[in-house]
């Protein structure tokens, strides 16, 4: 796996301690930052198979810096007790056997204190690390401390997504954080659905050169598109409110045969985190129980209920080779997205005064948005020899690309490039989708 | 569903207030001297569907209170929190809808500072009510609190049984107490079986007269019993061992269809809780993992595997009749047992001293005694209209008896009417057997 | 396992050749006549785990005679097919590895034609070992073979239960057989319940003495009954129908705790077989689909259902204790009951003319009757070594009795103290009930 | 969805009613050739939810004609049976309901008789329709034939794959045709790997043009393809066995994370149909249960098991791109391939003396080849409205195209754009694969 850092200097590739330090901490005390709203009692709730709970994210990132960092080495470190590598190896088979996934709900020790502990005593080992290790081995201990990170701040989002089905799963249904001075629109109808339209031809996609990348963002390589239309704004409650209300969940006929029988077999009827009482239709957020805000972007969508409403609205979802190649093309950087820095908790309404025809917004933070791409390796693509190559690689089967990010992902974490997977059925992610039309 | 108080005046059948309130709060009280050893996290973990948090256990037995006793008798009384009924309701159809059992592990709030508070809150207006009821009501109330006590009582050692299993679930292996200056023998040879003859005949078995007991102990009835002969003592770790080491887990010979196909299944090799490891077995007990004492009781231990033990062994396990006809002509009583008061947090070893032919030991407490009697209705029990009737009637299908306690049941909390049921795959209850034959 | 036989002579205890090869002539001929309506495709089926195909009852009562008489017994016999042992062994351990049971359906070879061939070998080999084994041998051939005969007469009737099974399975609804003259009283109301006053005391039940019986039918012992009232017929399908309208389906009050789950978990809305199709009740029958009629007895309720109507009439089940001690108090015999040679091929209504207070009537045939007895060994009883001990020994746990017999059962098999069993849930026996209260 | 035909006229694009006739003819009659070894039992077996019993497919293909072309098309046609819609439709939510999968095994009636009889009165209701229906219509219906052929030579190797399954589950082993003079080498080394370079580009894949083709093989577009290499032959079972003895069934190194998973839950160690008994590999074919032949391709893996093989040998599979390119730029077609009209029932081992470098070999024909392709939609597909739109595209999640076609497929039915698809962990295909690797 190449990793290359987004901490480097531009010119000579090279990445300071110093400036590595603050990245450290300044992500490490992000993730403490996050579990603030919680007591103790949700640190250790594991509310279904996908949800790890709080206290095992915290112990989880930072135990891949012992095992990965400070014990091939840091002379002499010893590890800070001998089960935790057995209990925060998440799914690394060549790190050695492990508690299984979903026990991760029965851990009431080690105790959230204790974790805490462990954070302590691992951050002050790295920086020991930083500071000691030689100059020849910096380059590749600073590439496996950026993967570190950004492994962190995959974690950030997940715990979000977890403290969510969590709250949400609790007959009391507890506040996350409170809204501020969100306005509400929930009245408001969304603006109309415009198109961009995107020239195709042969493009480049994929990641190269320098910054940090996953391994499965790369290589950067050519696809031929065919010319293409892609929707300015992400699909928003209001127009999938219509979908419901027009019986979308009842007519196999835009439902793939998986979707169809997932939704028989689950009983869905709306997406996950909505539910309709005396008429009114409630969803759980972040920011507490709420009616439904029409304008905001739908969230919580499975891809099959994506797909089926695509069908249904006689358009199609994007391949992960058209939004790549649109957000490239028109250079849009997630410098102005929704994303984790701007403490929104949710996606937000598209800017009304901004829809025109042919500008492209939300792309980047709000909802991740489901696309039509299988996750597949890039032509070229070699996993890694060791646990570096378990990151990404052996989770290539039955899972589709999403892509941009969402309001939980942090600013320094996402690109144009970023794959992000989850299998058809999952609809805890913070996802959403936009629609695209062949030209 | 007659209630009988075992607070009564000998004589008069009466109940002071006075005695009640001291009851009251020596039982509230225990419940929570219970918990201390635990941390917040403990609380919340439910690491099977048969287990329950320590939290909810808590605010359930609370919650029986407020729901029977507060909100129908007490003037002006309303409920500490309008969501309590459905989440501390357990399974009573009657008292309306609920948290669904297997998601009692979801719940981080009410937070366990709360519940301690609710506890509190309703002890006081419990204490309101038992000052302030009129006369003409106080025999009803004082027979619902007693209820209520009772009940509370059950959860203690349920309490004890899921905190066993939280822990033992943890790859930390946690220790709830210290086990103090316990003798262990774990190389000492159990003392030989030894066979006490009851003679049959016609006898009463049930309850009857005065005294608290549940609606499924009565009535007393008369029952036909051969003469017999019963184990003097339980069956030993030592005994139980060396089936496992004659293969009695691999034969199918020993087993019920049912058992068999349980072993198979769920890969069952020894009893709950055990491990060998490097040729030592081992054992998670409350005072932490220990080598095997030989010469304890054995436990965690399913009826399949105690029917399975008795057919090896050439001899069967008692009838509940019988184990009840023994114990009531021979006068024994909870008084000895080694029970909840005891703090032994464990089975304790036969007195070899009193292994005699005739003597019979260990009837109460240690550990509870698997019967081949199916857990049904006496002849002319009817089970009562209302929430009340939930509590015993509905369980009489697909389920054992047990009798005698266990080292975690409250002294004032079991006699030799007492019928605790399981079904037959559950090997978490603090419960072992011992044997019978036919004269 | 004590084996008694029904054709010895009735002073000496002796059972003649001749009169046995005529009995085991006449038990499997009619074996084969029993599947006189079936096409091939039909032998083959398996339409639960709880059905077997009618090829494998043929091959499996076969491989009964071959396996346990032939082989032992008959000097230079070899198995007809090295892997009809593997094939046709249902369930007996000690008798080798076998084809799973629910595999049982994957079985188009042996073919149907194949298993008759079978047959006739076999019945071929048996009449030379009759006819050859020598005098001292012969009373232990003879106890077997009768087990041999009773054994294939229960898979008659298991047979009918199967076939009718598969029919509802199918979409097309075939025919058993035609009704012929059959009455349809489908608008007579059922007459009214009466109840049969029988005094109770110290009595004797179970299987001693001469004839055949099962070893769970012994040893006879005694008991202590109540007083009691038993229902002097079965309860009706127009009964039951009150029950189903009055509610009874949705009112967890009735029912016993896993029974409300099995409701809701399986849908359960009728007995099995019954259909409401434009305000019509249907029921499946061997005689084809066609409207319920009210005063027939109701039929394939499992024994949660016929716990719930108990329960909701105010009464319950009776013991098998009661049961038995009413046949035999009042002198009942199978001689007059609707059982299979009268090809009935369902139950019939009761006689209205016998309607009295204290006649009963349908003991015998008609429908199984669910009692409120686990199946459990009876006080003396001790299961056999070897295969025989399997037969039904094992199925000791979480199954309730059966008594009397239906429809499908042989006369030559059935008698008071005959025990049938199965689980709480099971609903294709041709299983029904009658109500019992204390006096 | 366009529907192009290959029994048009090469320049007029036009079919006569003579020639479809012809057609017609014999793709039936080829049919029920193919279920000429069958007795009446193995019609109506389904040995796993994915088999469909012999006579269910007979029927089902019927059905495809009766209800999409007699009943639409043929006037005062009425249905051969009114629940035949029922039973024979197989997925299309907009024909109706229909009786579940996973119960037709459960169909004994029709019986094998009735449903020959169902296809001999369609087919020649078929012939009516084709010689009466007027000209203007005439193209529409041609069209629909050609699709009711293509979809019935489909089924017949599904009825090959699932007769296998069947006869495996068998305990008996049942032989579908006998070998004849095939020429076992099982001693025979696999000739060495090679590699064929092949030159990429921006090339076009697809169905255009005349001809039949499925909807989901268009719309022919271009795509971008780096320079690749890819094996001149299948894999065969010999080098798989290389793979199984160094230990790749227990190393998650090589595997998908789904894959282990399935590994570990299905207790996998070799390809479906494989079994070792005392040192040798035996394996389960249409001619019988046989010693593995080492040269020949392996089959009956999945996806998985191809992705690990490839991933141990350091090479991947090729995409269906890189394939359906390979297979045009070299010319390559159906004609010379081991199909279902070579009655070789498996597929053959490579020529040796046609093994060079650079000639691609076993493209067509012997087994289906995995490719590192999701089933997806192409650039433009549309799925078409009404019943045939839920021919292929609503299953366009969670599979994996394979390309090639089998000694199973008709030689009229495979051609170079063909898409097969199906789960990754399903095996009972005749599915097998070769590597590819970068330039």
């Amino acid at each position: 796996m190449t990793i290359k850092l987004d901490v480097q200097d531009a010119e000579t590739g090279e990445v300071s301690r110093d400036t590595l330090i603050k990245r450290y901490s300044a992500v490490r005390l992000e993730t403490e930052e996050l579990c603030r709203p919680l007591v103790t009692e949700d640190y250790v709730m594991q509310t279904s198979p996908d949800v790890s709970p709080p206290n095992w994210h915290l112990g989880h990132t930072t135990w891949f810096f012992e095992r990965l960092l400070l014990e091939p080495y840091l002379p002499g470190y010893s590890p800070h007790h001998p089960l935790f590598n057995y209990i925060f190896n998440s799914y690394y088979e060549s790190l050695g056997p492990r508690n299984d996934r979903d026990r991760r709900g029965f851990l009431s020790r080690p105790t959230v204190q204790e974790v805490y502990d462990f954070r302590s005593a691992i951050d002050r080992a790295m920086g020991d690390l930083i500071e000691t290790v030689d100059e020849p081995h910096w380059p590749e201990i600073a590439a496996m401390i950026e993967l570190g990170l950004n492994h962190e701040q995959q974690h950030q989002e997940l715990l979000l997504m977890d403290v969510k089905h969590i709250f949400a799963s609790n007959p009391l249904r507890p506040v996350y954080r409170e809204a501020g001075d969100r306005k509400r629109a929930q009245g408001t109808l969304p603006p109309p659905m415009e198109f961009a339209e995107i020239p195709g031809g042969v493009t480049q996609i994929g990641h190269g050169g320098r910054g940090f990348a996953y391994d499965n963002e790369g290589p950067k390589h050519r696809v031929f598109l065919n010319d293409f239309r892609l929707m300015t704004r992400l699909v928003t409650n209001g127009e999938f409110l219509v979908f419901i209300q027009e019986g979308g969940y009842d007519d196999p006929r835009w439902w793939l045969s998986d979707g169809w029988a997932t939704v028989r077999e689950r009983g869905w009827r709306s997406p996950l985190y909505w539910a309709e009482a005396d008429g009114t239709w409630m969803v759980m957020t972040l920011r507490g129980y709420e009616p439904l805000v029409l304008d905001e972007p739908v969230s919580h969508v499975s891809y099959y209920e994506a797909d089926a409403f695509a069908r249904w609205a006689g358009r199609r979802l994007p391949t992960e080779g058209e939004w790549e190649h649109a957000v490239c093309s028109r250079g849009i950087t997630p410098r102005t997205g929704n994303l984790l820095e701007d403490r929104a908790w949710g996606p937000r309404p598209a800017n009304a005064d901004q829809i025109t025809p042919n500008e492209l917004q939300q792309l980047f933070g709000d909802v991740w948005e489901w696309t039509q791409s299988a996750y597949l390796a890039y032509p070229g693509y070699r996993q890694a020899a060791g646990p570096l190559g378990e990151y990404n690689g052996k989770f290539m089967s039955n899972q589709m690309v999403l892509r941009g990010g969402s309001f939980g992902t942090p600013r320094s974490h996402i690109r144009a490039t970023y794959r992000n997977f989850f299998q058809c059925d999952k609809r805890w992610p913070f996802a959403g989708f936009r629609l695209a039309q062949d030209e």
